[in-house]
């Protein structure tokens, strides 16, 4: 195989197509297929919303067995609330991918995001899943990236080196967005994949605490998804020794892998739908970690405050107002607010550089809020995005 | 006194007045004051946020004892999170109204709506007590009901007689809303007003109920103010023997008050920020009452599902997926969906009705979202208004 520029950086094994399969409209690569040379440990997390999409509840079963081989994702439809139809569906796309690729329909995951409560175009599905099989390749995850778009403005990837040892392995992060990280109920879709050898239960564990972090500390809108969705392939085709938790290496991996969740996460929120901020919600001397999260929460998810942001107003009473209804405990007067550097508020009340702060909203693109409850030694942040007249325009028309 | 028009439907015995204190701009009457001529019975229900601004803390502290006489109202400022400072002006601006009426300070109420986190321009507000007390008449509700508003576009006020034997009383409300009902942190204020006699207790009891299935029961954006305030004083003047709970004509006068709040509630929500359309989401056959609720919160909060709405799109994947992260028990496959009177959605899944839906989002400003869970007998009704442009630019510019 001839290298070329695009195989930088994408660890041995993995090999990746897209096409078209016109699922929403025409025009767009909008199917696309993630596969590994070699049987790989899987992990997954996924959405936690009681309304799951059909792919969701298929890939849920299968990952218990900790094996995969084949992703297969489409865009422009979520193939949620789609029924018995939905499953039976889900069931045969992965069945065709399986034929095609000659592996067990068990090693297949498929994943979906998009429009909720219309049936998949099997009819345009399934004559596309030989074309995906035959046109893998190396070079072909930065198109992989795209095809899983929806209302996402830029494809998401990020990718690392790990020295293990005298190899060094590689893990990339592909995702999609936007929206309002639920967006239009079709969310987020990670797919991490690495050549590094990773135990099953410890490839499960790295995931779960990674994604707790990471996307599961962001918010665009404060709906969640039926079809979020993150998975993790192992492949091992680096030759290391399986990492544990008690590998030398292991706390290399973890954190690098950490890093790529938390960068996925913030591309996300800095493709939320119309956003034109990122903010960095930081709440400190919580009591204890849950309720600094809550805080953080309610303070990212105020129309109110994302609305204030958006529009260079420091109007930090909105901030004061959604940490006294976020139900947790606290004190008005120990509480202090900093934008950025310029503290807004002290002991509960203003410290009058209201247009100083409203300078530093105005002049920065990612921007942070920090609350100090004084109250305890627990910490949490949140990212997000402000409010824009775009986000209203882009969800209002989005199915015409 | 001359009776005129603008004294119809007023209950005896309250006189009312307005000023300019300039409290946020020149230009505008922005201070009100509502007075009973005898000492009155009095209720109120509060915001439950934890921020609570100082007059708020105030009017808590003095409804134990159940009288009242006279309600001091500003807009523009809502004296919250401005520390001891804005206790000793809620208090200062009390004893100020009580020399002037020569009442005692415990029966004089104070109410603020507006910015937060700026102290109360006192020197505006000292010199026009007097002119508020001189002022006094019974034509000026109406003009107490344009003082009081921030962002409302229209007063608000609701007007009933009920007959108690051979006795004709009078109730009235006015509030104020606008915004997202906790609109800019000032949110919802409301004084019912009644010449009837209601024992303390009794009429304690009667607005807690009410609040609970009107203003508890609407949500613009979600968020809480710091401010909500809802008062009712009953001064007796009807001259019927006081009401209580086993009295024969509490039962109409109880229907009467949840009507006006109803009503009122319904108002505010018709002139919540940049909305276009009043939402009326019921949710039907939820295991119970507190199920029915938060899955319609929920389904009211939702920003994707208030822009779909805006946007005329009866996307009932949004409102599926709202149920599915409200926490809720039910099941997917047992839900049904009405926009109005078109079953959108039965058993979980669409019915291919959402052009006929979309036609009836487009033809109505008045829109009913009918949830059936079909899971047991409880049900809950929760009023809001859909998401727009002009709500993000009316919160982004809010104080600018």
């Amino acid at each position: 195989m001839i290298k070329n520029k695009s195989d930088a950086g994408i660890p041995k094994g993995f090999l990746f197509s897209v096409a078209e399969a016109a699922i929403k409209k025409p025009g767009r690569k909008d199917i696309a297929l993630i596969y590994s040379e070699s049987e790989a440990n899987i992990a997954g997390a996924f959405t936690t919303n009681k309304v799951k999409a059909a792919p969701v509840r298929l890939d849920i079963e299968k990952i218990s067995s900790g094996k995969g081989q084949a992703i297969l994702v489409n865009s422009g439809n979520a193939n949620a609330c789609t029924g018995m139809k939905g499953m039976q569906d889900a069931v045969e796309t992965a069945e065709l991918v399986s034929k095609n690729l000659k592996i067990e329909p068990s090693l297949v995951y498929v994943c979906s995001t998009g429009v909720i409560g219309t049936p998949l175009p099997m009819d345009r599905i399934r004559p596309v899943i030989a074309e995906l099989s035959k046109n893998l390749g190396k070079s072909n995850l930065d198109k992989v990236a795209s095809a899983i778009m929806t209302t996402d403005t830029f494809p998401k990837i990020v990718k690392k080196k790990v020295k293990i040892k005298n190899k060094t392995g590689t893990i990339v992060g592909i995702c999609k967005g936007a929206g309002m990280i639920c967006p239009n109920m079709a969310t987020m879709l990670c797919f991490i994949l690495t050549d590094i050898a990773v135990e099953e239960k410890t490839l499960n564990k790295a995931l779960r605490d990674s994604v707790k972090k990471s996307f599961n500390r962001i918010t665009i809108d404060g709906d969640m998804s039926t079809n979020d969705t993150a998975l993790i392939m192992a492949n091992g085709m680096l030759g290391n020794p399986e990492l544990n938790e008690k590998s030398a290496a292991y706390e290399i991996f973890k954190k690098t892998l950490d890093k790529i969740t938390y960068e996925l996460s913030k591309l996300i929120v800095k493709d939320g739908e119309g956003a034109t901020k990122l903010i960095e919600i930081e709440v400190k001397g919580a009591v204890n970690e849950k309720a600094a999260e809550k805080a953080a929460f309610e303070v990212a998810n105020s129309n109110l405050v994302k609305t204030a942001v958006y529009g260079n107003d420091a109007n930090w009473g909105r901030i004061m107002a959604a940490l006294g209804y976020s139900g947790i405990d606290f004190f008005e007067d120990k509480t202090a607010i900093q934008l950025g550097n310029i503290r807004v508020t002290e002991r509960g009340v203003g410290t009058g550089k209201d247009s100083e702060a409203n300078k530093y909203l105005k002049n920065n693109r990612e921007v942070k809020i920090l609350i100090n409850l004084n109250s305890g030694n627990a910490s949490a942040k949140v990212l997000t995005c402000d409010l824009t007249e775009e986000y209203v325009r882009v969800n209002a028309e989005y199915r015409t």
